[in-house]
């Protein structure tokens, strides 16, 4: 009896501990044994059930990661919406992005492992865009567009979304008929195709994931824009030529701290004092690491920087920073309908990996949801034009319903 | 006859190094001896007449100071329109805001005299903005706004566009009908009294300029708005009271690299984690300091920062920055508005001090606006949200002719 007891004590600072640790939210920790732990206070919304007491210690040692493996692996199952315990555990995490103990030094060494050489940088990559278009195709819009897009209005769909984004991207470089555009991290080609087709812009766009080239190379065939897309398997670092205007929608994330000069001075070299462009990436509020379970199982390499971080790589080729725009709820909009849809297609995606992939995916998106409505992570878009531009920019007074128009129309 | 062509060919030499050093801009230099030198190439559109040998030495040593300090004196002359000099000279100049040689020390003799400690800022605000009320009605608008108004046409007139100003920037931060509002850094209140009189706020507004202070509680007494609006001569470190909203247009250029520490906590301790802010402020493309002469004889103590370089104030918070837009065009035409009434007031001017600070103010107010013209000087708006804001702030939906309207309104 004594000893139960003390098991049961036991159990119990384990749980309020585990608690503590992430900012008491307002959850329902049921351990192994069947013990209840919940925290003083607003009174628990969400159900935390955990499998094993292995479980418990990799929790104990890291709330995060020790949650994110557990969940994974089935060990931990959430009762009620993921997305929202999600959030509900972000909103009161002491501060976020800071990992603690055992996981500090793992933070330490994906690091250092993912450092991001033109060869690292591929195999990060891959691992994460290499997962085979079949893949993507389950939860993504046709087109294949794995970026943030705007919603001109709450119930747009998401391909409508996604078409107002490029457009809107479009509008505020002021693209026009015949300019040359280089697209630096072009994932399946959407954006460059489309400001192709409905621009009328001679395109070379970047990107190192083979599968994503190939994908992207055979819709420009099947629309017949070969004379004026060039999709080029090869690192941002490489890319060579004289443009009119830089894209960049969604690689910043990838490229990494240690390397955002580089970045800067391709982006001199390509588009030099007259050019302009558009950086479009996930950033953060403060500075911080992301979180190492992300960065070890979903986005090898992976950092989302303050705007503080990125805009010297600007600033040393004196580009004025145009326009700044925060899209965060856009994007924690945006993957809602991608979560949505990978919910629905969870079976498909645990027979073409397995169980614990596909749901290590679905606490990621959700996650990811949780984190941009959250405001642990930012979707920022940096207009800028070089000291010699003299392109006039997208102002403010163009209404956005033209630009939703126009997302609607293509 | 040998030594004059020795002297005629010195003051060649004298000339095209002048010239060399501005980066050969489109001017023709009429030396003292009536020698003119021209820079090759697209042809002088401009011509500066030096009076003096003593006027050349001072160009030579550094061509922004010594033309600054001599055309204020008389001893030089510009044939041409003055801003569109100063444009041409700007988009030349070879790396804008670096002065070399003797100049190289007084910017950082002037770094050292002008540090801004609570006792020093008074003295610099006050070499500036206590040059007397008159002084200033000559050439502002009515309401005495001294920052870069917003153009909603054109062809609108200042005072319209300082009124479309204060409205964008209220509904940049969805001011509501009794909420508490913090100005710091107030000019003579105009921005605090419309956001009391047209959108209800309570408004504590602070400087430490003792003759704006005046001048805003008399005008806050013929409006009959002194139980919403409360004016305070006291620094922005010393700011108390708890407020929904942090409004500063205009004072982070006086605030100081060194001191943005305390400028976000100050942030910090007035709105919180709840409350948002916008500070709107003169910047740079990259960071450098501003040109020796302007902190000498115009801004003590000022620095227009890097976005780069002020957003840690805000990341320290966790501030979210929403949207961050750039209104230099728009300083350029407000500068243009005052530059013109200036002149056409100048004999006025003169009289109230004399002929050479009445011929610096004028070169000031058209360098600054070659300066936002060219893309030397850049005016941010950077608008941001605490981390656990609530409010939905402005998006870009809102069509900016509502804005307009409402500016034509009040």
């Amino acid at each position: 009896m004594a000893l139960r007891g003390w098991l049961g004590a036991a159990a119990q600072r384990a749980g309020a501990r585990i608690l503590a640790a992430a900012g008491n939210p307002p959850v329902r920790i049921l351990l192994p044994d069947g013990t209840a732990v919940e925290a003083a206070g607003e009174g628990a919304r969400f159900t935390l059930r955990i499998g094993s007491w292995r479980a418990v210690a990799a929790m104990l040692a890291d709330p995060e990661t020790g949650f994110a493996e557990s969940y994974a692996s089935g060990a931990a199952e959430v009762e009620g919406p993921l997305a929202e315990f999600c959030e509900a555990i972000y909103r009161h995490y002491p501060r976020q992005g800071e990992s603690r103990g055992a996981w500090k030094w793992l933070s330490r060494y994906l690091d250092w492992t993912q450092r991001r050489s033109v060869r690292a940088a591929k195999k990060n990559i891959r691992r994460h865009y290499d997962l085979g278009n079949e893949f993507y195709r389950l939860w993504l819009d046709e087109e294949m567009l794995y970026t943030c897009a705007f919603f001109p209005r709450e119930d747009a769909s998401l391909e409508e979304a996604q078409t107002a984004k490029m457009e809107r991207v479009a509008r505020k470089l002021a693209l026009e008929p015949g300019e040359r555009v280089v697209d630096a991290g072009c994932g399946w080609g959407a954006f460059a195709l489309y400001i192709a087709r409905v621009h009328g812009c001679r395109v070379r766009a970047f990107n190192i994931s083979e599968e994503q080239i190939a994908w992207a190379r055979r819709r420009c065939r099947e629309l017949g824009l070969e004379s004026r897309v060039e999709f080029v398997l090869d690192d941002y670092r490489n890319i060579t030529g004289a443009y009119d205007a830089f894209a960049s929608i969604g690689m910043l994330e990838h490229v990494g701290r240690e390397h955002y000069g580089e970045l800067g001075e391709t982006i001199r070299r390509t588009v030099g004092e007259t050019g302009r462009g558009l950086l479009h990436f996930i950033g953060r509020s403060r500075p911080a690491p992301l979180s190492p379970w992300i960065r070890k199982r979903i986005f090898p390499g992976a950092y989302a920087p303050g705007l503080s971080e990125m805009l010297p790589l600007l600033e040393a080729g004196a580009y004025h920073v145009a326009d700044v725009e925060n899209l965060r709820s856009h994007y924690a909009r945006t993957l809602r309908c991608w979560r949505e849809r990978f919910e629905a297609a969870e079976p498909q995606a645990a027979a073409m990996f397995d169980e614990e992939f596909a749901r290590a995916w679905k606490l990621y998106l959700a996650g990811s949801e949780a984190s941009f409505r959250s405001g642990a992570l930012e979707l920022y878009q940096v207009l800028f034009a070089g000291p010699r531009c003299t392109k006039k920019l997208w102002t403010r007074d163009i209404p956005l319903e033209a630009a939703a128009r126009a997302g609607g129309r293509a």
